[in-house]
């Protein structure tokens, strides 16, 4: 869709920092982070929601989003991981592409998933973050 | 496992008012419900957390969930749907057998995720949002 911005991420029209891609699916870090870490898995094919998605993309993504938590324990040394997705304005979905949240959580780490204020992270410390995602995947 | 509170509502030892049923996989109301019709869905079999699952039950499970959700919208008249699936203690996940929460929402439901308070639900609301669900499936 030419004005979503996942897609547009998707088309390389606007940069993200990417900890894994293919044919179908993307994964690229959240620039206003819950958690250190925090990152978001995407069907390159635009899907506004659930409801939306095809099968046979929500299996391939979720597969995925085990290996993504994986290197999350691994390359992040988290404790356990908040996984998160909207679905429609009610639920407080932003961008109308299908995103799942993945968010590496730390023991008593205080995180209140309410407290979800877009508040930009540390461009710095986000690529850090991916780079060890990667390494871990 | 013996003493996972999960294992033995699958087990029907533990009684629970039941939203969808095959060989493989659960879904069940929450008795304490953050929003009418919240429901968990979770595989038979007994798995820890998401890095425990087999892909393969995965897959069924999240391509049920989109069933589940379609209902939610259809049956119940939800306007979206908030999905979350805790991993961990440090993620909040009290019940160590994987479960996906299906959230209803409603515009302006004012619902934050935060107040995760286990607040009981009343049993005849819970068991009709169950009927209007199996019949939405």
């Amino acid at each position: 869709m030419t004005d979503c911005i996942f897609c547009k991420i998707v088309a390389g029209e606007i940069p993200a920092i990417k900890v894994y891609e293919d044919d179908r699916f993307l994964a690229f870090m959240d620039i206003n982070p819950l958690a250190p870490g925090h990152c978001l898995l995407i069907p390159k094919e635009h899907h506004a929601d659930l409801i939306e998605m095809t099968d046979e993309l929500l299996q391939g993504l979720i597969a995925l989003s085990k290996r993504l938590g994986r290197a999350a324990m691994k390359g992040l040394k988290a404790d356990g991981l908040s996984v998160f997705q909207a679905n429609g304005k009610a639920a407080c979905q932003i961008i109308p592409h299908y995103h799942m949240h993945l968010i590496p959580r730390w023991d008593n780490d205080g995180l209140a998933l309410s407290d979800w204020e877009l508040v930009p992270g540390d461009l710095a410390v986000i690529a850090q973050k991916a780079e060890d995602l990667k390494k871990a995947l």
